[in-house]
């Protein structure tokens, strides 16, 4: 089975996904199998990260925002904007595809474990999130 | 076919898991199929690196710890102590889940590879990694 | 159904390998599945990435280079010359495996989304990527 979200995260930095990748895995109805998440770009990615409180997720963006900074005179890839390149860098650097396993008929996640979209642009309508669930 | 490994990794750095998931696809008795590796953390997390001698182990470690620093004045996220956020963040840089095919009833590893959960902290008694088995 | 792809990676930097991924998912002739890459080495990984014009490859390479710079002094895996230890950081960095999902028996890519092996070292004759294709 195979569902596509579409994914509102508008704003640059990570947006929790959990629930919505959770409601596909209660529809499966599958005591055990495999969730397989996939994102169709290459200016947003994926990232499993701690889901308590937001202090994390702000200085792992800042950190990232700094590593891979805006205006870097080595860059050519220009043409759509100063978030461009930066975002390809970015999401090389984290997962395009993250599986995680369903015990119970529930993702097997950590306790303080979330599922995130990590948004690499400024002001992009809507992503896709592809979800393969598999035995 | 899900089972659940309970690492004891309590130093930081790359630890060789390659034997215990060898042991799991053992169990499977199945010629051919997938192999994929979760863990349940935000602060350690998985790669996949060259088994032979500890050089290339020791160099990656000194040259991530070197990229995140402790101690870092942007980070707020310091209430469980200096190595916390750093741990964060190395765990986004690298891989939450693996998958490996299995070829005539092995994992299907290069001749270098081997499979490491890589300890972020300092002082954790025990990392849970779950190791998926399917068709 | 496991398939076994050589790729002649010559050159340091990105290869598109989205073709010969695809040849594989089109021998398969199933509607809906998960096709699964995993590279058998620790000096070349993969990564998705724009497949529309040079420029974001070349920038993206070039950041990374800068990022992992060969003769660090603090580099004592160097035996294999001065490419070897930053290959193994870069696939460190990047992706060991990929999951896309297969939908209308296609590669479920984005629009601009291209498979690359990343290619870390100079002169290395071939290499081998694993494509696991399930269902």
């Amino acid at each position: 089975m195979i569902r596509t979200l579409q994914i509102d995260a508008a704003k640059q930095g990570l947006h929790d996904i959990t629930g919505e990748v959770s409601n596909c895995v209660d529809q499966l109805r599958q005591e055990e199998g495999l969730c397989t998440l996939f994102i169709q770009h290459t200016s947003a990615s994926l990232v499993m990260q701690e889901n308590c409180g937001p202090s994390a997720k702000r200085d792992l963006e800042k950190w990232l925002n700094r590593l891979v900074p805006e205006g870097d005179p080595s860059y050519t890839h220009t043409l759509e904007g100063a978030d461009d390149m930066p975002a390809h860098i970015k999401s090389a650097l984290t997962a395009t595809s993250v599986s995680i396993p369903i015990l119970e008929g529930k993702l097997a996640l950590g306790t303080w474990q979330g599922i995130f979209l990590w948004e690499h642009r400024y002001a992009v309508a809507r992503r896709k999130v592809l979800v393969h669930l598999g035995n």
